[in-house]
């Protein structure tokens, strides 16, 4: 009934054509806006003049409309690619400067495609579970279409009727009907390449005046999904468990979290905002009565501030889950997002500092304020907040913990997997000293749109390595990744969080996993500790495992760096192995073995800067390797980075490390500050399923006691243990104090 | 005679104490002149109150003198480090402020260290060749003294007379002797070493009016060094062959190249020109007649400039033989360089971008005039020259050829072997973009003062690996390092310039090496082409050498990044050993091999943000073998990077490859640009002892030949070349033209 509703709306809209352009991502007063200020709004203009030199050094190369041919990286994905953000670009000056070359480009770049499109069958490249037309997947199809959408909008009223009909029936409804009815695999998942699909669709049609289209967008296709095709490129399923919905708004309901957090990790996140966004500022434009921005409780707004806390000093994002290093808030997608969040969320001007270390503003009504308002010195800086960003689209399965204190921030993952593009990670860290990595997270195994390096796509590295558990700072077990590497099993569930806290001495994250190892359950607590005679907060690791005797555990540590001292002497190997035939212990190198004397093993390294130690209580039988990855590797498609691991077979266990940022050094003044570890030892004092008791004592003679609570969070709750000579009682779930020493 | 005279003025001098200080390296006027400009000039009043901050926060912590113990990096050791470096600024602070705290806290170590000095034996570490008393090498005694005599200065007028002759007699006068007539060995040296003892000798001499040491100082010790120390601790011999003379006038002399160049390189040129110029500007003051800043056509200027042209980008220096990578014109040494390069060798205003690139000047009349300069605007780009720096005395024995083209800069290195610090790289070469090393040098096996790697010296594998000539990107025949690894012979002789020219279209420089290998010829010819359609001049590089039949050649590339493909199948190892078992193949594993197919070898690689495509002539046989530092390296004193080597076995042949920089890529947009090779084939067209030449082609299907006449470089001489099917003529050494193909 709704479907044959749009149709009639159709039928009647499509046939006018109003002057009610440009109304998608631009207004008519948004324009006139911008025209009044220009040369008054330095951001802007300078945006503006990037923007004009980039297309008309385009302009002057002339239009090029190839064939389809290659994979991404190579010539006609790019030249395609290059193509539709030029036309986004010239549809933007055209209604801001009025200067028709603009307007003739984008019209003599569409009637070419218009030719072409009608020619073609899938493109040549088989390798996509959805083959696009123009590109090899339907994904970058979409991506197409978001953009030139955009810049179909900015010259559709001056575009005559005989050009538009023929463009709209010729071009574009079949181009939209390619990417949604015809394959409906990829259009009506929940996934990033659907938001794409959903926003692509819903957007030419807005432009069109196509409400069939637009609901198609919103709603999704009243259509099954072909049942031979149930995974996608990256091992991703079809359809979700139980998935009823589809479309735009059913992305918005189940792809993020009430804290904006997004299931695929910060790097797709920002993937999807861009159609997110720029969508639903469609709609905000032309369906005013959606309310799109302040769907769930104006979600879309959060997203963006959830995307900027996870980021480190130099706005790079986390990259958990498939993703690439260095991938920033300077991105193009997060340009549009940040501008948008300042400009439909309230104006905070704390956004106004991210802004301006952009760069550049999106050209329309956002980018216009908020260039604007950093003219006028409204800029604050941006306060990074320690924060616990639930998963799930109840906020009800796990979470990512973010803790920061002075230059330090660590991220620990207890969330969902994250589909296709999870890694197998849970209860994973990483550290940051502002910018540098000190603990490091791998990353994908990609190199993203670069031709050599198998078309720019994943490398089958990435699932033998880069997923796998052993690539992340968490614990193995009986050499097998968690859920046996299986991303539906992983899917199912997530990990749970136990505790969070941000208070001034003392922040601490916790969370448990239970079903990653069969029978098996883990807790990770760890936590940023003020003390006053170190420069920075200590970190402190306490990974508890309930498990059969004779387990082998295997705890890795990626630090970056150069490797400066151990209190362990190491076998340096004078052959390299593989470490494993599979789980990614296939493609580590062993380069050293120590068996652990005393019962302390103390590590320096240096990075960049400054000096970092990590210290680990242990034991008898207690095992360090220092591995290198790059085994089994006939491409070089793996970065030769160090690591550490730590290795004992036992039962119920505990892991307990301190790690510290310390002292810093210079290449041109060779003098070295503070770098030696201050802690002089540690301790487990206590462990059981309930409890574990940490110790430590600094050089300076200053003793430690952390105490947690592992089974009972409650606040209120009274938790007493007996010591070797001393009775600790303490209320709530952590304790943490200095001591005299017994 | 000159020796009794001295003595008899310095009987006189040192009774007398007229009010004459300071006039070291400051002088009464040039403190006046500085009183006058506070708060005026903003680069000085910026240094001089983060020196201010600086010393301040260091008296608050209190005076430590302690019992000398540590080696390098140890607490004693950094200790009395801080506390010469600290007592020279807090004499200029009591000297600008008047303030007479500074003058006490200066007064109280100063008798502090005159109780403990008297007490003192030789310094516990037995390390050195030449041991001192504070610390354990005379080296650091003597860089004691050059702060610390200018702290004295600052002071003597205020000191009362009594503890003016306690100090003179109890402390300098022991110190200045025991670093000179007890450690001729140290003191008589032509090397940095004794620069250092020179001036501190010297300086301490001119502070207390004693003129018998400040002729120890420039004319060196009428003494024999004892026949039992032969070498120092980097095996360089303590007398060259033939030296007659010593004291700073002799390092002037020998040290220094005409051109400004010194022998060991600019990592230590930039430590000795501390000494060197701070001594020069004493004597300026104090001994005008000396004209010591004219002596040799000025050369201490000279070498300031010398410096600043052997750097990258971003100011750090070229790291041939022993040196650190990251020191850089930032470094302590040149901000007292470069603004007395400045000051008094004619206000260059291109010297004060390099200053305002410091960020501080020193605190003097130098510093002063520098920053007042730069304050009023006058501070123009520096020109970095491509530039050939001879060696030797005279300027006879070899030379670093430097050629720059937009981004790139290169350097090849043809010079003296630079005696125990010298590195076994004759023909060797390194390349830059802008400040990214593309081919780098490995710099020496050190973390200079750092105690976790051996107490901050050099460490062993500095003489294994990165002495070695394996380790530097040039010829290694038959396993074996230059002069079969023997400092003493490779002292004796040095590279042979060629040719060097510095065009617009083309730069080339190219030398011999004539004694590397007994019987064999090396000649390598460098060139930067400059071809329109490529974005970056194009590298050439010809390895000739005539050798008999059967030598195994081996040519590392120590490309920097990430591999992203070859043209070549590699068979990779699934085990990992060291390449052989001395000349530093011993460090080296093996990651994969291939047997080169096709008439040419291609391999691009990625850093940073740009690509690099190396393309070499092959011929059947020749294999290309990827490594990876690391073997043999128990404590991890190596960093884990990448190389390739091109092996041939053959009797005389040439080497010829293509360097290209191309293209670039962000992690932030992930568009790659021009990240494939343009040249699409290269060949070598004739090659005998003679002659070389070149061909190759460009995938737009342009084609050049470069010919090179190897044993006439006259201006004037015409050559003549019968090739395939054409005859080749040019006049002068190089040929090089866009031709049409055969």
């Amino acid at each position: 009934m709704r479907f044959l509703f749009a149709i009639l709306i159709c039928l009647c809209a499509c046939t006018a054509k109003a002057q009610d352009h440009p109304n998608l991502v631009l207004t008519g007063k948004g324009v006139q806006s911008m025209q009044a200020s220009l040369g008054k709004v330095p951001l802007f203009d300078q945006t503006l003049a990037a923007v004009r030199a980039q297309v008309d050094a385009e302009m002057a190369s002339g239009i090029a409309v190839p064939v389809p041919k290659d994979l991404a990286g190579g010539y006609t994905h790019e030249r395609h690619k290059q193509n539709f953000f030029m036309m986004q670009k010239a549809g933007v000056l055209f209604q801001i400067t009025g200067e028709e070359k603009y307007a003739m480009y984008i019209r003599d770049m569409l009637l070419t495609y218009s030719d072409l499109y009608p020619t073609l069958g899938k493109h040549p490249a088989e390798r996509s579970y959805a083959r696009g037309k123009m590109f090899w997947q339907c994904l970058n199809d979409a991506n197409w279409l978001v953009y030139t959408s955009q810049a179909y909008d900015c010259i559709y009223d001056w575009l005559d009727e005989k050009m538009v009909k023929k463009l709209n029936t010729e071009l574009f409804r079949p181009y939209a009907e390619y990417i949604s009815v015809e394959n409906p695999q990829f259009f009506n998942r929940i996934h990033n390449h659907s938001t794409w699909g959903n926003a692509a669709v819903g957007m030419i049609g807005l432009v069109m005046g196509d409400e069939e289209l637009v609901n198609w967008a919103l709603y999704g296709l009243d259509k099954q999904v072909p049942g031979d095709i149930v995974k996608d490129n990256d091992g991703g399923s079809i359809q979700l468990k139980g998935q009823k919905e589809a479309g735009f708004l059913a992305q918005l309901d189940h792809a993020f979290s009430p804290d904006g957090y997004y299931t695929e990790g910060p790097y797709y996140q920002r993937y999807a905002m861009y159609p997110f966004l720029i969508f639903a500022q469609g709609l905000a434009n032309k369906k005013p009565e959606l309310e799109i921005l302040k769907y769930r409780d104006g979600l879309l707004i959060k997203a963006v501030d959830a995307l900027i806390n996870q980021t480190n000093a130099a706005g790079e994002f986390f990259p958990i889950n498939d993703a690439q290093k260095g991938m920033s808030l300077g991105s193009r997608e997060l340009v549009n997002a940040v501008s948008m969040a300042y400009f439909y969320g309230g104006n905070d001007p704390q956004l106004l500092s991210i802004i301006a270390g952009q760069g550049r503003v999106p050209l329309n009504d956002s980018g216009l304020a908020a260039a604007k308002a950093i003219a006028e010195n409204k800029a604050e800086p941006y306060q990074y907040k320690s924060i616990e960003l639930t998963d799930g689209a109840k906020g009800d399965e796990g979470a990512i913990g973010i803790l920061r204190s002075g230059v330090l921030t660590l991220m620990m993952k207890y969330a969902k997997h994250g589909m296709g593009h999870g890694h197998f990670d849970r209860l994973g860290f990483l550290l940051y000293n502002g910018a540098d990595e000190v603990i490091q997270d791998y990353g994908s195994a990609r190199w993203v749109n670069i031709e050599h390096k198998d078309g720019g796509g994943y490398l089958k590295e990435n699932t033998s390595w880069a997923k796998q558990t052993i690539a992340h700072n968490t614990l193995v077990i009986d050499k097998d990744s968690h859920f046996d590497g299986k991303v539906r099993d992983a899917d199912e569930t997530s990990g749970t969080p136990y505790y969070f806290s941000s208070g001034d001495d003392m922040q601490v994250v916790s969370a448990k996993e239970l079903n990653a190892y069969e029978g098996i359950q883990m807790q990770r607590t760890m936590a940023l500790l003020e003390i006053e005679a170190l420069e920075n907060p200590l970190v402190l690791d306490l990974f508890s495992v309930q498990a059969p005797e004779g387990t082998r555990y295997d705890l890795p540590l990626y630090y970056m760096g150069e490797l400066m001292s151990s209190n362990q002497e190491f076998q340096m190997k004078n052959n390299l192995s593989p470490m494993g035939k599979e789980s990614g212990y296939q493609h580590l190198w062993l380069e050293g073995e120590s068996s652990i004397q005393g019962n302390a093993f103390r590590m320096t390294w240096f990075n960049q800067k400054n000096f970092y130690t990590v210290t680990s209580a242990s034991r008898e039988g207690d095992q360090a390797l220092l591995t290198r990855i790059g085994a089994n590797d006939p491409h070089f498609n793996l970065r030769r980075d160090a690591g550490l691991i730590l290795r004992r077979t036992d039962g119920n266990t505990v892991f307990a490390s301190l790690y510290e940022a310390h002292g810093r050094y210079s290449y041109s003044d060779e003098i070295p500050v503070n770098s030696f570890s201050s802690v002089s030892e540690v301790s487990i004092m206590h462990e059981s399923a309930d409890y574990v008791v940490l110790s430590f004592e600094l050089k300076d003679g200053s003793y430690y006691l952390f105490a947690m609570s592992q089974n009972d969070a409650r606040e209120g709750s009274r938790h007493s243990l007996q010591l070797a000579s001393q009775k600790l009682e303490w209320t709530g779930s952590v304790y943490f104090s200095k001591r005299t020493k017994e």
